[in-house]
């Protein structure tokens, strides 16, 4: 089993198994072949890392701590990790939950690029390997398996015009980036590049040799499914536009959405115009339209200009390192917000300062966490990995609290904000729990978001992204983001409706119900047969079982005593699908017979696979983590249970890179004498996948999901079962882990610490105490956790 | 030689001969293969007219005029002369002058329609033997010879819902039409639809049956060579949005403009949404994206649609023989302009209401003239070719005043009419002089616009279409179009300004000069040497030497005495040209020897010809009306010219379809004793080649040009030389023709009579007098004439 590999197509996975499921025939073997790198054989987990040597590195950071001290949070920070081993990071400018991400986009128009978005599935505008430049793109999406958005492409070029990119891009080198902040150097123009934003908008500054220089905006290219935009030229320096986006994955093509915005240069330009590409007609016409098959440029007119394929030049006479300053404010409103957008946030340009509040803004939200201790790579990934749990959700609002209702888009007014990019199959696992202990007030505004998402459309979010459903992965994840929050104590927004979302898509068992397709089986079985020669019907049934203990949960809570009874009941439904044959999770037919032939491996390297998404039987037999007691008496007992899970990782059949398998390694902690297992995975894994690189991410980071994983891991904390407040306690990488809270949450109080005491060598934890009181077991509540002063884990040998 | 092909490709010689001056290879044959019908040959018109018998068919007019009295102006209109035979005319409704032109559009989609825009050049929304119809299309031109316009094309449907417009389109019967109305029903559908307009709306009425409806609007089709729309649903029943249009000829490619609208329904649609055309990917694209390489359908989606290929569809629940009108407002301004033009324009909807109101102002225009006498045929075809007069030039402003500024596109505001669709090579011959006499003060008004297109951009127009300058056909056609005004005494406009812009433009001999781009050699030498294989050098300074001889008027006029001297000494120029030899012009080469070898009839059949644009030496060589007299003398002496003249006709060398040998006939009038010619030539010619028959005008009408050569000949009166106040008297085909002038401009005269005198069988003119007094000469001057209370034309034996 390759991991890299699974790493690189599982969001193909996402849209494969979908179009299996209509009967589809699809080529992997050749999107496999185009789009991955040399594949990799997996590390055998116990052989590759000598677990003992880990003390060494420890050492070596206590001597260099001192010297290091002043750095601040947003210091660390590498935006590049992540940026390639499809990652898909982008070490765009942005700020924040900001709506605005300015990215280097260098995936098509050469073949200097090894990953191009035009010959192969591709999900992220930038690939930290690939060469050829050809701009930046305005508002992005960090961290998913496919494409959408990417566009507004902005470029510096000098000398004759060219408006073709697969000309006009350009090789490029002193490239650095920060947290909101992005530079490169144009080797073929002598253009120095850089880019800066706030919520809303971005601004680009170039530093142009002396001469004819251009500036290009591109609107169409870009990774967007959609095509097709319009813009004008307002005055001689503004241009304001809007370009269609969306069908993201391609599981809903009906999920599209504008984005508008306004362009304003900081310098008047001695020439402008536009270009579109003109296709190619009938041979006969060819030869009278000089621009069939081209791209024509109109040189002469600045009215609206619509097209498939159109772009703005605009030229400029200049002096020696002259900068010219691009402010792009967009919305997904209207024309004339994305220009208060603008006005407001930008009301007097400057890119200095823009940069400089930006980075004020990371440092401010990153330094919710101070860690000591641990190198400085080790610092890098964590803060990093900070960084990319609070890129999405973002904000959808325009500074005016306008925003465009969920599917009617109707423009509806917010006070507060409106939260969009939902990829609530994998945040809700770590980034929403992690929301809820750092910035509460974030985490109400975005459960908020997603109650009103269901008053406007009907449906809670699933896969929500800029006002439409994607409809993207399986289950029904809004009931334990928000059942998670819930239970610690968030509670300030309609719970009712919330109950209501969730009992009706829990309940709705007709054709009506967009969030469990197949709920009418899951109502009526207790599980979802296999319908579909490859449909995902266990997967489905998994994410059911969890969002309907949630529910319980939630129910319970309200004081609603049969419905939570009825969802308990539901919740323990995967035992249908446990296969002693096997010892796996296993579809069933409608017949209610087990699937015969059955290979528990098959799912591998894209393989269609029966029942289950983006994976294996092995993938999904242990992501039951509201019921691990309930499993272990499943699979015959704790000795029978720890070898099989234990065997996952010991063959191979872990996948680091798919969500389902995250709990996999805190699984253990659930069975008192093997906590120490978790402890030596995660250490394990952490160090082999996570690093302060670029490919330093093991495949999609799913809007912050695997950094997350990553961060929490290395805090030492980590929520093994969304809903239960209760966080699996592993080794910290810090030796002291200061976390600030929000105060009026927690009764005033505004931090607590977890120390890590170091009694030996190895990482083992030989204790845990809470405010000097020793802590039975390796677990730890929310309660005890936001109510204490100071955690100390005791590491040594085993 | 072949009449029917030379009309038929004349306006691709525009276009070819642009090419071959830049020596671009065209492949002619295969155009000509596919767009020309089975080649008919000429007739010789003196064998193939019986000349004597013609009176019989008076001697029938007379007996059944009695029973058609009653009959208005308006009611003898045949909108479908013209509508073959590449008269590029079409039935569409409009209104005088009007800028909104509502067409059947069936040149697309199907192999049903014989003549299709997609297989062959093609500029006309309708074909009378076309039989699939796939929309009106909104705002048209009418005998223009290169595509351009025809969009915004509305069509209806019933049934499932088709947006391929291969697909939806429908055979129909039940065509008729009559100015401002057209109606036709589909078969395919069960549809009736209808189209009348305003100066600047449409509205279409469709009865449907019961059952699903559909009403479409197709942004991506029409005939312009330009694409790219934008649009967005306003509310339940308006859509507004904007489509480029231009390059018109495809002479200058930077020649585009935008055209807005609003349309409105007068039911709200059940169901509503776009389509666009998705380009097809890469196969591995292709897998994912299910609309690829087809027209994707946008179900849920209201915002802005942009696209090369895009339309909406309005989904009805329709009850048996419900009607829904769909107004359009457009503008060239803004889409608020093309709203308050419908609001203003259609305050209440109400298509009869609209249709009535169109049929009494084409009726109000065509009583400018009363005919009597002439049979039903004949009375057709004059008012249809009085109609086509009315057509164009047509307004641009809209009705708060605004209009785009030439070339700059700035918005601008008028208090009269801003003037557009200035084809004046064609119009400055007849169209324009006709408008003097019946519309003063309309050609007042597209004076001044003239002047204003100078004042805007420097220059006079010379094909200019909707505030652009497409540089189609040759000459300085401005100058005959003002300076025969001015003669004829209207007079109200900036004449300093008129004649700075005609200095300039007869002056300027650097690349600027934007009108006369070979005025450097035309100044140098008196006429353009050859300096391109295929240039147009001889048909370029035939129009400079007619276009100064009237600037040498104006001047005089003017009291520059010097200049006029200057420029009739230049408009004696065509006498380098004449080559004893062969009897033509002949193109001269730099050295200043003539072209060798030489052949005066090349240029037939689309053969590249040097030095003549859209036909041969023959065609060019009488065009020197304000020389005859010296071009007689050049010739030999009278009996010489009238002998070479005479054979122009016998021997099939005069092209009755393109406008240089539009006079030819009317030369023999300027030669003592040989005016029968040009009254049997006439007569012969109006009798063989302007029909009631939708092929009843041969070749494009040319902006009414070809029209109205057949009007004013058939009244009796045609002007042979622009800028020389006088018209040839030719055979009247009426008895009695009042024409209403307008008394401001005649000392309160508001009327008078042209009176045809039978004295035999024969149409041969034995005098003419004006009130009573005998007219010496086969002439009479605009001055005579519109201070005259009738004029007796006697006719008989020669």
């Amino acid at each position: 089993m390759k991991i890299k590999s699974l790493v690189t197509l599982k969001d193909f996975r996402i849209v494969k198994s979908w179009l299996n499921s209509t009967y589809k025939t699809i080529k992997f073997g050749r999107i496999c072949t185009e789009s991955l790198p040399e594949r990799q054989t997996v590390l055998n987990l116990n052989k590759t890392i000598n677990w003992r040597s880990l003390g060494h590195s420890f050492i070596f950071l206590f001597l260099s701590h001192a010297t290091l001290a002043q750095k601040k949070p947003v210091e660390y920070v590498n935006p590049f990790i992540g940026t390639t081993n499809y990652g898909t990071t982008n070490p765009g400018a942005q700020v924040p939950q900001g709506l605005m991400n300015v990215s280097p986009f260098n995936v098509m128009g050469s073949s200097l690029n090894k990953f191009n978005k035009d010959a192969q599935w591709w999900s992220t505008p930038y690939e930290y390997n690939n060469k050829f430049f050809t701009g930046f793109s305005h508002v992005n999406l960090s961290g998913v398996g496919c494409p959408d958005m990417g566009s507004l492409l902005l470029m510096p070029t000098t000398g004759r015009l060219d408006v073709d990119y697969r000309n006009y891009g350009s090789t490029y080198k002193n490239e650095s980036a920060a947290p909101g902040y992005y530079t490169n150097f144009l080797e073929k123009y002598g253009v120095k590049t850089e880019a800066t934003a706030t919520l809303r908008t971005g601004i680009s500054r170039f530093t142009f040799p002396k001469g004819k220089s251009h500036i290009l905006l591109n609107l169409g290219e870009g990774l967007t499914n959609e095509t097709g935009a319009t813009m004008r030229f307002v005055n001689d320096r503004e241009i304001e536009g809007s370009k269609l986006l969306g069908s993201f994955c391609y599981v809903n093509n009906q999920a599209v959405y504008p984005i508008y915005f306004v362009l304003r240069l900081s310098k008047k330009p001695s020439e402008k115009g536009y270009w579109k590409f003109q296709k190619q007609g009938e041979v006969w016409e060819n030869d009278w339209n000089k621009d069939a098959g081209k791209y024509k440029v109109f040189t002469a007119y600045h009215n609206e200009m619509s097209g498939d394929d159109i772009g703005a030049y605009l030229s400029f006479e200049t002096s020696e390192n002259e900068q010219v300053e691009v402010q792009v404010g967009v919305s997904f409103v209207s024309i004339e917000n994305a220009r208060q957008n603008l006005d407001q946030e930008q009301p007097k340009g400057g890119f200095d300062q823009i940069r400089l509040a930006a980075s004020k803004r990371w440092n401010e939200d990153l330094s919710k966490i101070e860690v000591e201790g641990g190198t400085e790579d080790q610092k890098t990934v964590f803060y990093t990995a900070l960084y990319h749990a609070l890129i999405h959700p973002n904000i959808l609002q325009d500074v005016n609290g306008q925003y465009p209702a969920m599917e009617t888009r109707q423009t509806l007014k917010t006070s507060g904000n409106r939260y969009t990019v939902f990829s609530l199959w994998d945040t809700y696992r770590n980034v929403q729990p992690l929301m809820s202990l750092l910035f509460p007030d974030r985490q109400t505004e975005m459960i908020r978001s997603m109650i009103d998402i269901y008053k406007e459309s009907g449906w809670m979010p699933k896969w929500e992204l800029y006002g439409r459903e994607s409809y993207t992965m399986d289950g029904d994840p809004a009931i334990p983001v928000i059942v998670d929050a819930w239970m610690k104590g968030i509670r300030d927004y309609d719970h009712e409706a919330a109950y209501e979302a969730f009992y009706k898509s829990a309940t709705t068992i007709d054709s009506t119900n967009k969030i469990r397709p197949d709920n009418a089986d899951y109502v009526k079985y207790g599980y979802v047969p296999l319908r579909a020669k490859f449909d995902n019907s266990v997967s489905h049934s998994i994410e059911y079982f969890l969002a309907d203990w949630n529910l319980s949960q939630f129910a319970a809570s309200l004081g609603k005593k049969e419905d939570a009874k009825m969802f308990a009941e539901r919740a323990k439904g995967y035992k249908h699908y446990y296969s002693k044959e096997y010892g796996t999770f296993r579809p069933i037919l409608p017949d209610g017979k087990f699937l015969t032939p059955f290979d528990p491996l098959q799912g591998a390297n894209f393989e269609p696979n029966p029942g289950f998404h983006e994976g294996n039987a092995w993938n999904y037999t242990f992501a039951i983590p509201h019921d691990i007691a309930g499993l272990v008496k499943l699979m015959g007992g704790k000795r029978n249970f720890v070898e099989k899970l234990q065997a996952t990782f010991d063959k191979g059949y872990f996948d680091v890179t798919n969500e389902p398998d995250m709990l996999y390694p805190h699984i253990f902690s659930e069975i008192e004498g093997e906590e120490w297992r978790t402890q030596k995975l995660v250490t394990e894994i952490l160090e082999t996948h996570f690093k302060n690189a670029p490919g330093g991410i093991p495949g999609n980071d799913d809007t912050g999901t695997m950094s997350t994983w990553a961060s929490m891991n290395m805090m030492g904390i980590y929520p093994l079962c969304p809903g239960r407040p209760e966080y699996t306690v592993v080794t910290p990488v810090f030796d002291k882990v200061t976390i600030h809270l929000d105060a009026k949450y927690h009764h005033g109080k505004d931090k607590l610490i977890i120390r890590r005491d170091r009694k030996g060598d190895a990482g083992f934890i030989n204790g845990i105490s809470i405010d000097g009181k020793k802590v039975k077991g390796f677990k730890i509540s929310h309660h005890d956790l936001v109510n204490s002063n100071e955690i100390v884990i005791t590491t040594g040998n085993r």
